[in-house]
């Protein structure tokens, strides 16, 4: 990119390291900054160094967040009696855009992977059970329905029963306005096990 | 997006601000941000407000740059006769990915656009014409081949005629690789005007 002068290959270049942006995606975003207004550019290159350095996980659910408390662990119209289980922040936040979830979270960061070497100790496992010690109703599991996800459901399951709470899974079937054509076997199959009585 | 915290909310809204960037990537972006380590983030956050702090135009092709001269410019071995005027900076990129011209650019920033009110003052035109009383044997015209950037050929090319110097268009037909069967009507038919015998 010796077309280009060091500055305008360096921003590039940083751009094109972030996950889904190639060289054009690169190039068109570089050129975009270059033309914006100089207090926007600021505004976006301290958002960034800002969230980064003051990102912190939630005392209590683990989220990201940039205070000790979230702002749903903060507040007190949640019940903080049911709690539920995600992998990632970004798991919480699709929750959360339902707006039919009136409970807590807790946040793994991660599931147990034997093949990526990943184990119960890796993820916000302990934190969990220390949670349990407070007085909780009922544990959703919302793990991912992946391999890693259901590995995660079951285990975290297994520790759970044995305190007497409530524990259950997420439903896994055929989403909303889905052609069953175009739906895998192994989903088709959960929808049927799964099955609701009418 | 009251689930996240305020930095990492004010984040995700200033990476949706960009082009091709849309909620769900911003957030994608923003959560790969705050795991990434604080030094690579430092990187990224100063290399989009440096690039844009120091950007300014070449004072002779006026392409985007942090110096002076750009480097292609400022490059001895490319010859300085010959101008290949586009209409920004990422198409004079596309043409050095080429490897294949030797000369030296002008960059319009624009086309000219009755509809858009951009008429041949809102573009680097006048300086063009600058260029032009020192020694130079071509212009080549590689604006886009949209209804906007053949008005500017046009245009530059019943300026600099009365000059005497050579101006010339580049080629417009078929795509190397393309299929006749997808390839729009008026393109088929400068393919035929512009056909060469063998």
């Amino acid at each position: 990119m010796d077309y280009y002068s060091s500055q305008i290959s360096k921003l590039i270049e940083e751009l094109s390291s972030l996950p889904g942006i190639g060289s054009k995606s690169a190039q068109r975003l570089a050129f975009h900054i270059l033309n914006m207004p100089l207090e926007h550019v600021e505004k976006l290159s301290s958002a960034i160094i800002e969230a980064r350095k003051n990102v912190k996980y939630c005392k209590k659910c683990y989220t990201l967040t940039d205070d000790d408390l979230c702002p749903i662990c903060k507040n007190v119209n949640r019940d903080q009696k049911t709690i539920m289980v995600v992998e990632d922040t970004r798991d919480l936040a699709a929750y959360e855009k339902t707006n039919k979830y009136e409970g807590v979270y807790h946040v793994l960061h991660g599931a147990i992977s034997p093949m990526l070497g990943i184990g119960p100790k890796d993820i916000k496992l302990k934190e969990l059970m220390q949670r349990l010690q407070e007085e909780v109703e009922e544990v959703i599991i919302a793990t991912n329905s992946s391999l890693e996800g259901e590995t995660t459901a079951m285990y975290i399951s297994k520790l759970i029963k044995p305190t007497g709470i409530k524990v259950s899974r997420i439903a896994s079937g055929v989403p909303v306005g889905g052609d069953l054509e175009y739906i895998d076997e192994m989903t088709l199959f959960r929808a049927l096990e799964g099955r609701i009585e009418l």
